[in-house]
């Protein structure tokens, strides 16, 4: 960006910096300052608005210890607000002023949005009204704090069966969501372990490691996956990896890789391998890729799971599977926290799933989002030398690199401009180095079948093709 | 107790240190070695096992370590294990041998349970029926991650109401469980602060924060409530407490301390108090207590809810009312969370909530819990110089102070043998000096009305009246 034209005025009771501070703010939240955007360098705005250098750092701090702009040494102050990335605000009930903005937005293509128009609500409404009965009057009361024995014998009957993953029920621990548990997780591990994430990766992770005192460290993402060349002598001893599918690009880990990262793993006690299997369900083509814990004979790795991606992101059910010196330390610590899932809503789930319906409902998904796939590249095809699709074999989203001559940047305000949302590579890293070639992550799920082509079409309309 | 009959082994595989942890492990898990028991000192035993110091040394760190047993300055080592106090087993899954074990447990007068007969099955499922819909279907997207906006409506709206407390639906978070939001407010505070909790108190919350590096400073109780008059000279800056009724005490936090205590957090801007108005709905005589945040002008009290004792345990619904200055800092630093719980059940309590049902069913239990406990008084009052029931006025348990020559481990033991499950006070204490006279904490709530006045006679028969 060149410039920010802020109208100050000196003859009001609000100091200068606060005036420039609201300012920024305000064209951050309000969608007219982009993710990543670089803010004008301290000298220069001062020069330009005819104010102090000072002022001017006063804002930028302001804005940085609000979390809207984050300061890169020696490169300078970007945008950030992840907030907005988080989560689709499809809510009814949201205040007046976010209405109005959110109306306009045709199409969002975030990548946490699913299908919503193949859900058996039938099936799952008869579960509910099976559960909530007199009979079951006992479920009012709490439950095992690992979750309900009968669901996590359901899991594991489906870990086994779809993922490798050998477990027993005891082993399982459910909870409201990956970052819950990711946290308990934490607790497990002392004050001194050093993390390490993918990058680009999943950036809720990102930002949960991040705002704990431990260290964090990146590790780069080629098409072969994460790299662990330079694992064994990094400090690290903790890592987060996606290895079926990474986020965002999609690709798998290599054999290579999986054997190195579970050797290094296995060469001290203290070394963990955090699995996140997050969409695994979703894979079109070739051979099912099996989870890196059925490859692990170690005990080293811990295994994440969701139903957010396979069920709804709202039911907030997730789980994971401990190795057993972990299991051990959680009961000693941690199994006074009481479950963090309704027990009602555990026992529909249960049922959901001992009845073969959700094998039923991944199937029919399986086919819903393949086609939507198909459709995105089909539309993509006549644009192969300046649009390229990565990752196109599994998954909600799939990864755009474009090489028209735009910028990350601009190719995200270009689309906003058309009351479209998308979401830039650069947002999900730690180190804001993926922005060239532009990236964009195509979240195609949540975006009915029979609006998919208006949408993508809309989409490279927006950015001149 | 006296001594511990281990029989060591000393031709076998394993450290006799190893063998002493494992045996006092399992005699704790088991339930002969009581919560609160007093374990033999290391010379002591040494003597009796004929072993060395150090190796007794070695297991009582053991156990130490793994939170099976707490070590008190100068006072020796006590037996802890808070574990089996958190739940109430009633889930048909346990595992054979828990099974066999719990069977046996005629009456369980855990504080946490609740009437489970009196739940209004037919209207709850007529919500979720109305919920789970496919014109809903948005509904499986990720939502507010404060919370549902209409529940929250509803909450400021029952709060105004039933308890004083003023409150937008903007200042409320919802999360599945008091233990979920307490983590998160803690992490809006920054690592010096130094929290107060009230001594007794509830254990969960004491926990939770002695797992934290922070400083943790027990407050003493009276028949006043917690006692503040040390407050200002203390290095304290956040304050736990239950001043409508104290866990687990039952008394009301007497306006001269409201006041002080206030004062107190005004006159510094990082002190605050955080109210936990756990069971506020249940109050069977006098007027009912306002809270302490309807008298708080200056932003300093949390306001903690749940719908754990109105509605159920399981349900895992709780909320919390913040001060602005720290829904500002909650925006900046976590609103990238994803709210805690599921939003299909969140529609089902607004629904709930909204059609009048939560006020018929609070205005229904407030009579069965007062006829309960009017029972138990009943029941009690031939032995009134001997057993005095306090906090009479309100709430899911009463206090028993038991004068009858037997000690608090011995109470809980003898009623162990007749199959009957009871909580001591100590239990409830960071200090463990609650001991004398020995109090019992009785939750009544869980045991049917018919089998109220077995379970009480049978408790006072094992006691040997």
């Amino acid at each position: 960006m060149d410039m920010l034209s802020c109208h100050l005025n000196r003859s009001i009771d609000i100091p200068l910096y606060e005036q420039l501070y609201l300012y920024i703010k305000k064209e951050i939240t309000e969608g007219r300052l982009a993710y990543g955007t670089k803010l004008p360098s301290k000298r220069k705005l001062a020069d330009f608005l005819k104010i102090s250098q000072n002022t001017v750092e006063t804002a930028y701090e302001q804005l940085t210890a609000e979390g809207y702009v984050e300061v890169l040494a020696r490169k300078g102050y970007f945008v950030m607000a992840y907030e907005d990335l988080e989560y689709v605000q499809t809510s009814d009930h949201l205040s007046a002023e976010t209405k109005v903005k959110e109306e306009k937005v045709k199409f969002n293509f975030h990548p946490s949005a699913i299908d919503t128009e193949n859900f058996p609500f039938t099936r799952w409404r008869k579960y509910a009204k099976n559960t909530i009965d007199k009979n079951n009057h006992s479920l009012l009361l709490l439950g095992d704090s690992q979750g309900e024995y009968e669901l996590r014998q359901e899991i594991a009957h489906y870990l086994y069966h779809a993922r490798g993953v050998q477990c027993a029920p005891e082993e399982i621990i459910v909870g409201a969501g990956i970052e819950i548990l990711l946290q308990q997780l934490l607790l497990l591990f002392d004050e001194k372990t050093v993390y390490g994430v993918e990058d680009p990766g999943y950036h809720l992770i990102l930002r949960i490691l991040k705002s704990y005192p431990n260290e964090v460290y990146p590790l780069e993402v080629d098409e072969e996956g994460v790299k662990v060349n330079r694992i064994d002598t990094s400090k690290i001893n903790v890592v987060y990896v996606t290895p079926s599918h990474h986020f965002p690009y999609g690709t798998v880990l290599s054999v290579n890789r999986r054997t190195k990262l579970l050797k290094w793993a296995q060469a001290e006690d203290h070394r963990y391998i955090i699995e996140d299997d997050y969409d695994s369900e979703f894979r079109y083509s070739g051979k099912s890729i099996p989870s890196l814990q059925s490859m692990d004979l170690g005990g080293k790795v811990i295994y994440l799971g969701a139903f957010s991606k396979s069920l709804m992101p709202s039911i907030r059910i997730s789980y994971m599977v401990l190795p057993k010196p972990l299991m051990k330390r959680y009961k000693e610590k941690l199994s006074f926290y009481h479950s963090t899932v309704s027990r009602i809503d555990q026992h529909i789930l249960t049922q959901f799933m001992r009845e073969g319906d959700f094998e039923r409902h991944l199937n029919r998904m399986r086919k819903v989002y393949r086609r939507k796939l198909e459709k995105v590249i089909e539309i993509l095809k006549p644009y192969q030398d300046k649009v390229t699709v990565i990752g196109e074999q599994s998954g909600l989203h799939t990864v755009l690199v474009v090489n028209n001559g735009l910028n990350e940047q601009e190719l995200v305000q270009k689309a906003f401009e058309a009351n479209i949302k998308i979401y830039p590579m650069s947002s999900y890293s730690l180190e804001k180095k993926y922005q060239n070639p532009p990236k964009i992550i195509l979240g195609f799920a949540g975006i009915p079948e029979e609006e998919l082509e208006n949408a993508v079409v809309s989409l490279l309309k927006s950015w001149g093709f």
